[in-house]
């Protein structure tokens, strides 16, 4: 099974993508899309949809992975991320595959085993359990390729952790 | 000049289209495209986006025009209303028409003359401007028309409300 792991945002989408057998996970490609303020957002939008589209259609992934965004505060900035999932999400629903999402918690305990891990250590497991030779840069993703391990390791649960 | 006003949402997402001449408005059509929860996330952010990319195919307006999200509380529901509106503005960017973006507050002074009306009020102008027999229902539709009232007045400011 092919999975695309993605951690959005408006500046940064990081993305991982795994090939996940026998409980094993082989690395396909990871990176991440960048725009900036030069651009409006509505153009950034357009960058980073047509970006994934392009992704989604070299790697055919079976399963796109998002984490659940979660905000104490600042509406306004939940509102800037909030747009660049909503593109992200929109991309992968057209491109026809099939889409899930895990709480930050689920991303931790998959990785990790440890809901209240930090970034490093989950970063260090992201590198270990995919033998990297360095920790994957940008912060985005490292993140992204985390949701794709989380997803790996919850496949077998079937539609559960569809988006609803 | 053709315009549309769009107020996004995840459940409804209101339009007005107007043709806006020698400083007066004639309505070309208004309505809202609903979602329910019976379909998933995803599912309903593309009904959203197929269904806006009809209405700005057959209506071919000159000019988009949405309201600037303003939240004090409730970043959840920031993500929500983000996602709708990432797919509303990418709709739009991919359609090639120009994007212009007003505050609450030019919409309301653009309407009613005075930034701190209250919703009803608005409704009431939006009704007289327009020569309608009813305020437009839902209140949604109402909104995006009164968005594209705004642009149409403002359209003299040339890109100066351009979505950056």
């Amino acid at each position: 099974m092919r999975i695309i792991g993605i951690d959005p945002g408006i500046a940064i989408m990081g993305y991982g993508i795994l090939d996940y057998a026998y409980n094993r996970f082989s690395v396909v490609n990871y990176g991440a899309i960048i725009t900036t303020n030069k651009e409006s957002m509505p153009k950034r939008l357009e960058i980073l949809y047509n970006s994934l589209w392009d992704i989604l259609n070299e790697y055919k992934p079976d399963a796109v992975a998002f984490e659940e965004l979660f905000f104490n505060q600042n509406a306004k900035t939940a509102i800037i991320v909030g747009q660049a999932r909503g593109a992200a999400v929109l991309c992968a629903q057209k491109s026809g595959i099939d889409i899930y999402e895990y709480t930050p918690l689920q991303v931790k305990q998959a990785v990790v085993g440890y809901g209240r891990a930090e970034k490093k250590q989950i970063q260090q497991m992201v590198k270990m359990i995919l033998n990297l030779k360095e920790i994957p840069k940008p912060d985005d993703t490292a993140d992204a390729l985390a949701i794709a391990i989380c997803h790996g390791h919850s496949s077998h649960m079937g539609d559960m952790f569809r988006i609803k």
